[in-house]
């Protein structure tokens, strides 16, 4: 669809800051339409697909992906600066998680079967539906586990959701060759090329022109804060208003209490420097803010800060993310005097130091700074403790540390971060999140936009579906899933019963 | 909390028009404020309440409420003008949702436990958990079933969320029965206070200022379009927005297909009309719109018009309903020449009749109009029919009547229907939700602000909660759901595996 009005441009080499060579066409009106027609006359047939034709489809793109991996990881370490063995981890996990999903749809449980059959009053028999088109943008800082064939796209098209993909510029080459191995899959699987689209451009008119188009039926979204709050004001805005899942900033506090504080010492800093490094602190789980009960002991003060005091520049995923990343520490050095700050080199990993009493005065010391940065507040009391964590926003994560002793002394503070967390450790550190059944990725506001869903995990599923209910249906009007005699041979719930068994 | 400042007002009776005796104190800024506080105060310790505590609690609510059943039946009785033998139905029901949710709190599974636990990675739990204060608006329609103790704060109670009803003004007395049942059963069961409030006022501040209120978490609200929508968009521009569950207007169509309309005839017609004048047309399942395929036969047309014909007015629960009703009937028939109305006297049930040619250059003529209407539409062909249901908007409900030939012959309409409803049925009539596991009451906007939640059965409870995880928490951190020996006895997903065995 290039035309003499077609415009093109190209990524960054994060390394460098210099443009790649490859060109890239931003998509116009016309294709931007053309896709979005596509998709909705998708909609109804790729609703009608079973369980195991969508398994095989995303077998079929792992193995469309497996198959370009050389060229991914070559283009994924030039655009992202990240280093082979993360590449290479993160393509793994882009490869799990697709697996995972896999796994879920042959099981099928997953679509919730439900039958409610009595002698008196109707036969009710609910399951899960596509919503239908999903828009899904993937996020900067995890080009293939968050991205294009990240959870979004692989949990929507698993639900049986055409997905349109903004795909992000700071990734675009890695983004396009992954978009063509899912684009492979629909056509080797035969199915409508509207399942799948992948559009590009520079700045914020593709992302509202798809958010707000009424074809549009959902959207995924990770990344920053203003990001995602947009995009939910411009879906609330549409006269059918669509849910927004934005997994947005989080600062993760890690809290240390007494007794684990005297006992953790050098190794215990260490795996804190360690966790807020990893990646260089692009992880949305990165613990930006440690939380201490007592003075930290100079064994473990003494190592966070040796850490930090030699760290090196890291290569961040994009110029325009090291950027922001040093202006906003410089503004809380010059904002607030009485933080102390630990930076070995401009632009590198940086450790602050700071009194509840003062944090608690400055809130805006807990908001996210994007990067290898974290903030060390020392409380002098339970109570004090427990006022900061009060006071903090929604997060994704909080981490617990404590000796047996130290939770039965403070039983009140487990209770009062469940309140403002999706997820609570109680031992390591917050960044790794697992693929499994009981992980929750999304927390109270402003963490993600609705905190009842989860990001990762099978989960994940639930965001691109709604239930529908047959009322008085004859067997050959019912899906498979609800008939009596269970052709697809999943677990339902029949009258309160979780049964494989057929009605 | 009377002083001097403090306002009163009355109901107003149905039947007259003329106020009630009995009068009711508006609660001003200090009473808001401190039911907003007890509710805050009230959240931790009632989130940490078992399962069986709270199914007690709703037992004793149920006990004081049906001790109560003889003022309420009157009360009920003179302020919706509605008939005793609907009363007496509507307070059996509201029983009977409270021992559904008793059952499910009971049965405890619908905390949906979650254990992940393998020799490599994380140990990971997942449960739900209650969200917080809940601001319930009641419906004017089900003055006991969708009102007070009406599916949402029963719901919200057994998530185990504190609960501030705006009451409805149509029905305070009868409200304000209801919430001294429940504030009985709080203090038999020595519950916190702030966990149930009641609050009154005549016009929209209170409602309003309840939802803006941070300590508010989530919304539950029956009634119109745009109190819901204006409820969803102050919610939204709140620094956290919050989930509001608005269930809206719909008109709930029901498609006659070619074979079953010539079947159907009288009976059909009869049944038909009976679903519309139903408690005189007040049911949010209400059927306002008639699909055919083909033209009516004489049998099924003169028993539908002679219905409604003859049709007497009924008492509409308040006289601005009654007002609102004809009204819109009357900008109908002004606005559109080629609408068909059999009216027996103003304010009574009327038959609209339309060709589908002219329906659908006027849309309009789809959205419902509240009371005992129902608007039968004639189509020619099958393409015709199908374009009707792809312009209609989101509908709670949707009928698809016809015979197996029908159906064989006419497979899209089915899948049509699906994506605009969240119920489907195949006999019968709308009316009438049963409260069930296998229930969807809830579909597409504008039929309700979230299409994958339900207001009726015992997923509503989803509504108001969250999932939390616990990662490589020890035993005794752990909630009993998630312990390792099922202290609770609930059945739990272990490794993908449904089981009321211990790890």
């Amino acid at each position: 669809m290039f035309d003499k009005s077609t415009t093109f441009f190209s990524s960054i080499q994060a390394t460098t800051g210099n443009p790649l060579p490859e060109k890239y066409a931003i998509d116009g009106p016309e294709s931007i339409e053309q896709a979005l027609e596509a998709a909705a006359a998708a909609t109804l047939a790729f609703a009608q697909t079973t369980a195991k034709q969508r398994a095989h489809f995303l077998s079929q793109i792992a193995s469309e992906i497996e198959a370009r991996s050389r060229s991914i990881l070559s283009q994924y370490q030039k655009e992202s600066g990240l280093p082979e063995g993360r590449a290479n981890g993160e393509l793994q996990r882009t490869l799990g998680q697709i697996q995972h999903f896999v796994a879920l749809l042959e099981a099928g449980r997953y679509i919730q079967a439900t039958i409610h059959k009595t002698d008196t009053g109707p036969d009710l028999r609910k399951m899960l539906y596509p919503i239908g088109p999903i828009v899904v943008f993937g996020a900067s800082n995890f080009p293939l586990a968050f991205s294009t064939a990240g959870g979004d796209t692989i949990s929507a098209l698993a639900a049986g959701c055409p997905v349109l993909v903004k795909a992000h510029p700071y990734h675009i080459g890695t983004s396009n060759l992954v978009a063509e191995a899912i684009a492979a899959a629909v056509h080797s699987c035969s199915l409508h090329p509207g399942v799948f689209a992948h559009l590009a451009d520079t700045g914020h008119g593709l992302g509202q022109k798809l958010v707000q188009d009424p074809r549009v039926k959902g959207v995924g979204f990770t990344g920053s804060y203003a990001g995602g709050k947009a995009l939910c004001e411009l879906a609330q805005k549409r006269t059918e208003p669509i849910p927004v899942f934005a997994e947005m900033g989080s600062t993760n506090p890690m809290v240390v209490l007494q007794e684990k504080l005297q006992d953790g010492g050098a190794d215990l800093a260490q795996a804190i420097a360690d966790s807020v490094l990893l990646g260089n602190g692009q992880f949305c789980t990165n613990p930006g803010l440690i939380f201490t009960l007592g003075a930290p002991t100079a064994a473990f003060l003494e190592k966070l800060k040796s850490v930090f005091a030699t760290a090196k520049v890291g290569v961040m995923v994009h110029p325009n993310i090291a950027q922001a990343y040093q202006e906003k520490l410089n503004a809380l050095k010059g904002k607030y005097s009485e933080l102390q700050l630990i930076q070995n080199e401009p632009n590198g990993p940086a450790l602050g130091q700071i009194h509840a009493t003062s944090f608690q005065k400055h809130l805006a010391l807990s908001e996210e700074v994007f990067g290898p940065f974290t903030l060390l507040v020392v409380h002098d009391t339970p109570e004090q403790l427990a006022q900061s964590i009060s006071k903090m926003e929604g997060q994704l994560t909080a981490t617990l540390l404590g000796t047996a002793k130290d939770h039965q002394k403070f039983p009140q503070m487990q209770q009062l971060l469940l309140q403002k967390v999706g997820r609570l450790l109680f031992e390591g550190v917050p960044t790794g999140v697992a693929v499994t059944t009981a992980m929750q990725h999304g927390g109270p506001y402003p963490a993600s936009s609705d905190s009842r869903f989860t990001a990762v995990g099978s989960d994940a599923i639930l965001r691109w579906l709604r239930p529908v209910c047959y009322q008085d249906a004859p067997q050959e009007n019912l899906p498979q899933a609800l008939q009596d005699h269970n052709p697809l041979n999943i677990e339902r719930n029949c009258n309160n019963l979780w049964t494989k068994d057929p009605l």
